[in-house]
């Protein structure tokens, strides 16, 4: 028995990476298909892991809703890496309708940056999700601010916008209106909404 | 012993509606001061109550949380009666300055609304936040839709943009920026931000 143990904990560290990388996996496929609560016991179940295997690859909960998200991410940059994306070519707005578009087939995603974006708020309690959200809106803002910045050259953005204070306005329209969507498909419509942005902060002329 | 315990329950049940009002200050003064975790227990220790109390109290966590925020609600309206705010008066714009500028100082409570809404999107889970949420936000648009009614029919707002999209984008935009807000405050200004919108939906002129 000991040597048994002894054996089976030898094979699962070599294993280790692999092992998480399928439970990443599987977390990932349970979020996009239906979403589950975000601790780690509800996510063990939907995903048929032990609490304990789960707690042997990933420190905490945060660590785990984290790398779900990430992973999520760069599927997404995968699957899109075909699309045209240059700063002169698609506009700010239209980069958050392309990106809304994509969500509204995946809520669990949704509601997991939801989550994610609570938690951060609570920095003492989730100093890692902090960390993430606050570098992930930098991130995002940068991009978008960009965008703006390349339709001011192109002389189709107002030159006294300020590009920064519009990539928040665009990053925070396109948050609030998906979560809205989701709590209300009847009543709101994202794409429509964000429109109106567009005659704000107009994209290249094809 | 059986007798005190059985006269102590006789008061506290004539005393609860007050009691409970009291616990209800209680928390709503630890959420404006710094915010606490969402879970009734921490709830209760940040307010000195026992967990049991607050249970013979509050149903669950959601009901708690909600009567809290509702109560907030109710604070405010009656601290702003005062202020001016016919639809002919303040733009849609205007309106969530005003609200934004007042959450600047009361980041728990921003922190609470972020909660409530995130729990809103697993309905299964919070039915009541969801109803909660739900209708808060068919309540927001239908008066910041008003607004933009009104600044159309001054002929400030182009009549076709359609008022119902239009508080939506007000709605997440004034959402989203504040939790951009606070969580990098340096990097984001909800008043500059939000005030690009008024491009788009300008005010009546004074």
């Amino acid at each position: 028995m000991v040597n048994g143990d002894t054996a089976d904990r030898a094979r699962s560290y070599r294993k280790a990476p692999e092992r998480r990388a399928q439970i990443l996996a599987s977390a990932i496929a349970v979020f996009v298909e239906r979403g589950v609560g975000a601790s780690l016991r509800a996510i063990g179940e939907a995903i048929g892991v032990s609490h304990a295997a789960l707690r042997y690859y990933f420190a905490h909960r945060d660590e785990l809703l984290i790398e779900v998200y990430r992973a999520h991410e760069a599927t997404v940059r995968e699957a899109t890496a075909h699309e045209p994306s240059a700063p002169e070519e698609v506009s700010a707005v239209a980069m958050m309708e392309r990106s809304a578009e994509r969500n509204a087939s995946i809520p669990g995603l949704v509601e997991l940056y939801a989550t994610l974006t609570t938690d951060a708020l609570q920095a003492e309690q989730h100093p890692e999700t902090r960390e993430f959200v606050h570098a992930r809106f930098r991130r995002v803002r940068a991009d978008l601010a960009e965008r703006v910045r390349a339709g001011q050259a192109s002389g189709a953005v107002a030159a006294d916008i300020d590009p920064d204070d519009a990539a928040a306005l665009v990053a925070a329209a396109s948050d609030g209106l998906q979560l809205q969507w989701l709590l209300d498909p009847e009543a709101v419509d994202v794409r429509r909404s964000l429109a109106l942005l567009e005659r704000l902060l107009p994209g290249p002329t094809p």
